[in-house]
């Protein structure tokens, strides 16, 4: 009697071994063979869904976009419009043993997109939805020139990511929140 | 007869090509092999001094950052503080072809260096070196809580670089100036 099988947590779990894979052995390691093995699933099965290497990278990098989007969802009602947008951007930040390896798996990715041209298209989504957090993020702040400090503020965000990734605690955590939060106390005070 | 050789000028060849092969194949292309074809050298004169890859792309990383702490060194005298400062983080930025392929060239090194403990010393240097580098350039505006604002604007230069070399464009070159500009405005106006 075949399984019965909820194909979300079936995708959840096709994307969890791919990022398994990467944080391990690299993007090299990512084919539909060995993320067949690291799911414990059949490789006929997986390739009946994903048809090449860049077809499971890239879903597993809009994976990443959505577990984001999944976890600012979920965030509790904030005491101040500052605390709600730093809420977010928190959510971006390597601060936790999750967010770390999220943060290791994207620069993975991005690195390979961009001399990838099959990648490219979904390093351009990924994007778009970095994008769109960060500004929506700011709304609550209302700031003037609001596309130039979403722009400043998204830099800001993954600059310090990929510092943080690339020499675990420079920045620490400690210094990575308080400059999120000087920064936007100033962005607040510029209205 | 043998060619006399200056030292100095077939390290910078040997840089270079380096840099040239990152920039077309990517990091898996450099090898002393290839590097030696590139530069128009001899295999044996080139594993002479290169005993393996990791050595070959380390020195290639830490030319880089000569070469930017030469453009520092070269750049004409200011009209302001602020222009001063200015100057220098511009010298970091994707702002024309040559810093452009430097800082992909830069990102692939990094990318790589995060899972390859070989090069882990070398991405330990250029961070050094680059946060040496945009820390000094703050000297003139001389800004309350220094180590933090230099950690910010490292992080912020980064952050714009990084967009840049992954999605051309975004943000633009006038962007990129315009955000370091307004955040160095917001730095002198706070002592």
């Amino acid at each position: 009697m075949p399984r019965l099988i909820d194909p979300e947590a079936r995708r959840r779990e096709i994307a969890e071994a791919t990022w398994r894979l990467v944080h391990r052995e690299g993007l090299d390691a990512v084919s539909v063979r060995n993320v067949a093995r690291e799911a414990g699933l059949s490789t006929g099965s997986l390739r009946h869904v994903f048809g090449s290497q860049a077809e499971l990278v890239g879903f597993a990098m809009s994976a990443l976009g959505e577990r984001l989007a999944q976890r600012v969802a979920a965030l509790a009602p904030a005491a101040t419009p500052l605390d709600a947008v730093a809420d977010v951007l928190e959510q971006l930040l390597p601060l936790d043993a999750e967010r770390r390896r999220e943060a290791e798996v994207w620069l993975a990715f991005v690195a390979r997109a961009r001399v990838d041209p099959e990648l490219q298209p979904h390093l351009e989504l990924t994007d778009g939805a970095l994008r769109a957090v960060v500004h929506e993020s700011l709304a609550p702040l209302d700031p003037p020139d609001a596309e130039l400090a979403a722009e400043e503020l998204y830099a800001l965000v993954d600059g310090l990511t990929l510092h943080a990734v690339l020499l675990p605690g420079r920045p620490s955590r400690e210094t990575m929140r308080k400059i999120v939060r000087g920064h936007l106390e100033r962005l607040a005070a510029r209205r």
